[in-house]
């Protein structure tokens, strides 16, 4: 469906948003081959421009001619408009990478982390889903211990930086933090408890089960990109008050066993991870150190000694760059290297 | 080995620390029998006061001769005074508990949670030990549920205040944040990183094997407390910049399928627990919530469906009241309640 050329015109839509700002950034810095870049967003920053390869792009609001001549769309402009709008844009010719969680389990639409499943992309009808944050960091490091020794079940905790909820999220923690200090009251908009100096055991809805539906995705979407649904999958999702970076404690039981050095030397050569595990001189990776970066960050690797087969690690990652826009680019750079898609 | 009396002469050894503070206001506000109360620090604090129901009590520095008269001592002042003081304080007929890690391993030493293990201290040889501060809540949570559905094994990730390390630390996190605020270069001297707007995986000194010494604390006392070699667990243990309350993500493994309105229903009937779990209202425990509070507080309570008969749960507490002065008074209350021990 994408014709292999030199340049493509592509759209970013929600461009004004924590997600869309770092798509455009992403573009630029990889040199995505861009003939022409097209943003959009909602009626409330018409009229805005944003930077692009020296240009001042203008922000337009979407209509259905829009998606006319655009051969690639990058989405991350929430569920509900991607609801509308993405079947809009496939059916006008464009390949929409959809970075909501609208299209993510529907059994015709690819979910794909190019390190664990690029070969999913061979059958897009015009949608493909960028997986969720907190998942993506996930399973790009659990895919090459799966390779060697089959991952039987998977108890996750995260830390969650604000940026995962948009760019009022890490407003509000800021001025809440700010508040605290001068001792004035804090006003709470995006959150429904303080986030400055708290951690919330909750993000996005709650479900019948008592889980989040963060927690759910972690579950579900592990089992697509992985293509396996053996794979057992329990999470607690948290936000924490940190600005950028997610973090997450994993314990990983598998059928065969594994030894630490054996995980940090596999995950060392694995595509888009970065082993940082020398905690003798104080290296683990944190999320303050990631901001901006591309690799998914693993360290605390050692074995569980509560069963047999047994590894507990520690994971962080830019939530806005491998756990959304880059990413999403990376699928992007997938199909237009394999041409006609 | 104590004397039944009406009132008793109580030191706090570490009294001008976070928890020696802490030890202070619980003996005053649980209306401890305190005939005379005495409080010991190290000499930078010599020549200060400290307030107890009223009066202003000097700190002194500990001598060979302090624990004399001495009928309880509360020791809240490091693994190495606890080593050299503690069995000075026995000898003199001073029964201890200490707040340190020092004596809890030691096979001759009660480890002791009143909920879970009252009945340790008629065993003690005058000093008794008090649990790491995540444990403590940990194993009031757990008790219950091992008493009905037997439990096989833990998985637990911690998210812990900055004033588990002390003053010191809780003084780091706010004027690192004041200065991140204020485009300031930050000072690290607690931690071996930026704590504000962070998170550690490291709390303690890291061991051979790759753990903490925190996360093998969770490991080794839970099975003296629970009195149970048979309960696997394992941690992962992580600093937040959170100044007080400590939070942990637990997953439960049981011999016995026990489902999560079963287990709300026992916490609820439990001592020293508080069940918060209306997902649906955002009740659940949070830690800005529980400074200066008693119990231990459980929610999001649901079933994990990775495994047969699974539980994942939130648990809250105050680390400086149930994590460590408030266990340690209640502690002193079981052992005057029984009389001669």
């Amino acid at each position: 469906m994408l014709k292999k050329k030199d340049r493509y015109v592509v759209a970013v839509v929600g461009a004004t948003g924590a997600v869309g700002n770092e798509m455009i950034a992403v573009l630029e810095e990889r040199e995505f081959p861009v003939e022409k870049l097209r943003l959009f967003a909602s009626e409330k920053s018409e009229g805005k421009t944003l930077q692009f390869e020296g240009s001042e792009i203008p922000v337009e609001v979407l209509n259905e001619d829009s998606f006319k001549g655009i051969d690639i769309a990058l989405f991350s402009a929430g569920a509900e408009r991607s609801k509308i709008w993405a079947p809009i844009a496939a059916k006008s010719g464009c390949v929409v990478v959809d970075n909501s969680s609208q299209w993510r389990m529907e059994p015709d639409v690819p979910l794909v982390v190019p390190e664990v499943n690029a070969h999913d992309l061979k059958w897009h009808k015009g949608i493909i889903a960028n997986p969720n944050c907190s998942t993506i960091q996930m399973v790009v490091a659990l895919k090459p211990i799966h390779d060697v020794a089959k991952i039987k079940r998977v108890v996750v905790t995260t830390f969650q930086a604000v940026s995962g909820t948009g760019k009022k999220a890490m407003d509000e923690l800021l001025q809440q933090t700010a508040d605290l200090l001068n001792f004035r009251e804090i006003q709470k908009n995006v959150y429904p408890h303080q986030i400055a100096f708290n951690v919330l055991p909750h993000i996005d809805k709650f479900l019948e089960n008592g889980y989040t539906k963060e927690e759910m995705k972690m579950v579900n979407e592990t089992k697509k990109i992985m293509g396996d649904n053996s794979i057992k999958v329990t999470a607690t999702t948290v936000r924490v008050p940190v600005f950028r970076g997610h973090s997450e404690s994993i314990n990983i039981e598998t059928e065969k066993k594994i030894m630490p050095n054996e995980v940090r030397s596999i995950l060392s050569k694995s595509p888009g991870i970065v082993v940082l595990d020398a905690p003798e001189k104080n290296v683990y990776p944190l999320p303050i150190d990631v901001a901006g970066k591309d690799p998914v960050y693993v360290g605390r690797i050692r074995e569980d000694e509560s069963i047999d087969n047994g590894i507990n690690m520690w994971v962080v990652s830019d939530n806005l760059r491998k756990g959304a826009a880059l990413n999403a680019v990376q699928i992007a750079e997938e199909l237009i290297k394999t041409g006609n898609r």
